[in-house]
């Protein structure tokens, strides 16, 4: 029997998996069961505890799950399953369609509202931590400026967009900030830099037997908002090299403020915060469990709707109780 | 007449004037005055509309003032002062006795509940933004090892120190932390690394005429817990070399969380934050005052009590409005 949060894992693909095993570094939580669309036997969990369960059978843990983790996609699977889900539980999603969020939040407001439930939504570092820091650096710097560089690290979406080019048979895009535009951004010149000033886009891709290569490369190098912006390399490379050498998923950035203060805004003070991770689903994941904490406590408080990272009180995250935290970590 | 937020600042040291200039920065806030234990008449402010007050009539001032932000030292003044005026006041203040923390904030807790204000205590970098970062990254990733840095910049309390060396007429130092420290805490390696193997402490010393040199030099290197167990550098030089090259106040530091995901704990994911200050207290009173936003809101919602950084919602500290900041920065 469960005694910790009861957790759910709605989706079990790359961050479902980094869901499992965040659960076994957090002794104050109890994976209950996976929910998946794919029929459950074939599917194998690390938990040995955790039930496998067939999505249309959700609602019958109403009762069962503390919290439910969505782990399914923004394009097409949390705007429907969100909703959905937060009607019967308190929940957390990584949603990170960034123009889409106002409208996503309404919608899970609403539904948490009414059934009486928490929804965290865009956890994770991009929306997530990097949200946080870059709301936190503006308001203790009212005067300054803003830069956010994303990688070394793959890209879901490009690598796509890549795939989808004709005689492409597989493909990693890599984004990689340009040192050159961090150490502006540190310099406290606060100069204008737009975000194809600031990334490389590294591709290796894997080219079918008789392919135009050279055709490749230029739609590649010319796709219109992918890469017609950006410095853009492209590397074709084989099957085997891209299995072995390409396989991982590092992720990472920085959010960089740099503020002017003093009577003449003489002084600048930067703030810097960066993540460098070797996996991005397994970080991801575990943010998301640690908002899990925190919507479990809200809704035990009576707390019902949509929050995102901004709302949460950072004491929410942590197993320890305020007492231990003011002595050992403030 | 002020139609924003109420501001009095009590104490108009270098962390007051900071106060003072970065209410210009905020256009929803407006300094009312700042009480003194000077004659008055004997201070200058920036702002042309705000009182000079002697710090006994405060109490006069009860209805006239939103929040009060406490610029007095932690050793003597926060302890008696914070008290005091959270009785009459919501109230920020730096107080940064790591130890006496739990102290302090039972003190200021006890009265802020009976008066029906809150108290936000510890604000600044560190205790401060410094310990938002050590209690999130710990929280999101359970498993790991956090380092705090800190510098370069002055340390006050290394500077009277060795102003309290017979023969010493100024001394400024400067703590360093170690490049080769943070490398290894960026590893991923999760060395032990005590404070003084991270740090540097560097002394710049104006002598007295005549004094000996060399045992001024021996007392600072072998002083207890200041110095003794780190690698320490002691320069002499003139008065007016001190005050033309040493008169700056900048700070800042590191905090690097290395963390271990996956089955086997074999990804390592790093999470830094860093500040690199040209001006420390005009950094630390621009922090005050976004808590002082805070201490506000938490009160119209009838909220009373002490808090610190670690209990407070990020959006409270922005003048923005959740949907303006769901929209540009999430």
């Amino acid at each position: 029997m469960p005694n910790g949060i009861r957790i759910g894992i709605s989706g079990y693909g790359n961050l479902g998996r980094g869901v499992d095993l965040a659960i076994g570094q957090n002794p104050d939580m109890d994976l209950v069961a996976v929910f998946t669309r794919r029929p459950p036997d074939t599917i194998k969990i690390r938990d040995k505890q955790a039930r496998i369960v067939h999505i249309d059978n959700v609602e019958s843990y109403k009762d069962k799950i503390d919290v439910m983790i969505l782990c399914g996609g923004s394009a097409t699977d949390l705007p429907e399953q969100g909703p959905q889900l937060a009607a019967i539980f308190n929940t957390i999603d990584s949603f990170d369609n960034h123009g889409k969020i106002p409208q996503y939040f309404a919608s899970i407001d609403r539904v948490a509202k009414d059934s009486g439930r928490v929804g965290i939504i865009s956890v994770g570092w991009d929306p997530g931590l990097f949200s946080l820091n870059r709301m936190i650096s503006q308001a203790v710097m009212p005067k300054g400026k803003t830069y956010t560089f994303w990688g070394k690290g793959v890209s879901q979406g490009h690598s796509d967009a890549i795939r989808r080019v004709e005689g492409v048979v597989d493909a990693v895009q890599y984004t990689i900030p340009l040192d050159e535009a961090i150490d502006r951004a540190r310099s406290g010149d606060n100069p204008e830099l737009v975000t194809d000033q600031r990334h490389l886009r590294q591709c290796f891709v894997v080219a079918a037997k008789g392919a135009d290569r050279e055709k490749i490369d230029h739609q590649i190098k010319t796709m219109p908002n992918y890469f017609a912006d950006y410095e853009t390399t492209v590397t074709f490379i084989t099957k085997e090299e891209l299995a072995q050498e390409h396989s991982a998923m590092p992720h990472g950035g920085f959010v960089i403020r740099s503020g002017k203060t003093g009577a003449g805004e003489e002084n600048t003070n930067i703030y810097e915060f960066s993540l460098k991770l070797e996996s991005n689903p397994e970080f991801t994941a575990s943010v998301l469990l640690a908002y899990a904490r925190a919507a479990y406590r809200l809704n035990k408080e009576g707390r019902s709707g949509a929050f995102t990272v901004l709302d949460i009180p950072p004491a929410y995250l942590s197993p320890k109780d305020g007492k231990e935290l003011r002595k050992e970590l403030l």
